[in-house]
């Protein structure tokens, strides 16, 4: 198998090494990732400046750039330049710093690569660690998990012809994998106003989790549960319960 | 009412200007707009630096902000931020240079900012006019529909509470308005390559439209058919045909 794996934490990270380092003992892997920190950037694509590209060492069997772009730039760049001439099979994207549950996915760098692989018709799988800055060792064991379904899928991948996978793993003893739904997450007081030295007014994007009633088959339950969630999304966002209900709204 | 407008290609362009202008007619306008073009920004959100704010002149009964942020940022600036204190009915975003339509959503920041005032609880809707860089007489017309847009949901709101609705305004002689659906959209030779005068390899994100078939009830095909397209979308991303199907994939 030929694996684009790629994140939003950047190159860096040790979610993508440890990865990457894992899934090369089974597959061809191909990273392009961000060459900074691009967490939080949605589906951004850079349009209006070039994309720079800078050959990465990764270790061997791991062809490896960095790139000035943002993670959905990452698999365009990956897929329709840099390796167009290898046919990818899957695109990974993580292991994410922190989870991607709920209405977080819509934020989400991580999430949105992945959205990009299906969006040019590849398999795709977004990964993220329900903790914040842990110790590499637990991306190596999360790694894995991630081995495991790459190896349960790799025979059944038109299943990912009409969504992709959003995978988190929880941060407790894991009792095993269950498919879920998006949960509702919000924030608290997200918007901080300050003074910076110059007199002049910023905000900072903050916050605290809401804690919210969730579903019982809802992926923050899932996690919350001890249990690594795997949500099939996809980009079918019309609703169509309106449709009848619209109907006499016009414009003109 | 008091309506917060938006946009994505910054505060001094015509589509937001105009838009502004008519609104103000008939509402209380609050303007939060990049401080410089942002499209194709898709949701991404600014929370690895401070948002700057500066206030600018946009004429009488407008109060009005430039911010250093994205689309997304600049609705959650204003609603729990800048105008904290004022209860916003309804979020404008637009009017945009040139269409967002089909897969165009996931990209667009337009249709993100949107997309923020949902999540935010706010009735929003998002304004596209499928043709670039026209006359600014254009934008003035087209506002004109928005106004009509407003004033006819205006005591309906609550047809927006699962949902924004996505507009997309066609550059002919408008034969009326359709509730529709989101097509689908493909760019063909997306990814150009170059040498910069260094001599380093970069990309460009460029490619032209394809010519894809389209349901009769999608948003490409009303605006092509000469009619103002309304789509409601939503956030709702779980792939629920997948479910069972799925549940044979094990992680562990």
């Amino acid at each position: 198998m030929n694996i684009l794996i790629t994140n939003d934490d950047g190159i860096y990270a040790d979610g993508i090494i440890e990865l990457a380092k894992s899934i090369s003992k089974i597959a061809n892997v191909y990273v392009v990732a961000p060459e900074s920190q691009r967490s939080a950037t949605g589906h951004a694509i850079t349009i209006h400046s070039p994309i720079m590209v800078h050959k990465i060492d990764m270790g061997e069997n791991i062809k490896s750039y960095a790139i000035s772009g943002t993670p959905a730039d990452c698999v365009k760049v990956g897929i329709e330049g840099l390796f167009k001439d290898i046919n990818i099979d899957l695109v990974l994207s993580g292991i994410n710093n922190g989870s991607n549950l709920g209405t977080d996915v819509i934020y989400s760098g991580t999430v949105s690569a992945a959205l990009e692989g299906f969006i040019l018709n590849k398999p795709s799988i977004a990964i993220s660690y329900d903790e914040v800055n842990v110790k590499r060792e637990i991306y190596k064991d999360a790694s894995k998990y991630v081995v495991n379904l790459v190896e349960n899928i790799k025979d059944k991948l038109d299943l990912l012809n009409d969504c992709i996978l959003n995978v988190n793993i929880p941060n407790t003893k894991i009792k095993g994998s269950k498919i879920t739904k998006l949960g509702q997450r919000n924030y608290d007081n997200a918007m901080v106003e300050k003074i910076n030295p110059f007199g002049q007014k910023y905000y900072w994007i903050g916050g605290k989790l809401m804690e919210l009633d969730q579903d019982e088959d809802s992926d923050i339950a899932c996690v919350k549960d001890g249990y690594i969630s795997i949500t099939p999304i996809n980009i079918e966002m019309t609703n169509l319960r309106k449709f009848e209900l619209l109907k006499d709204i016009k414009m003109i």
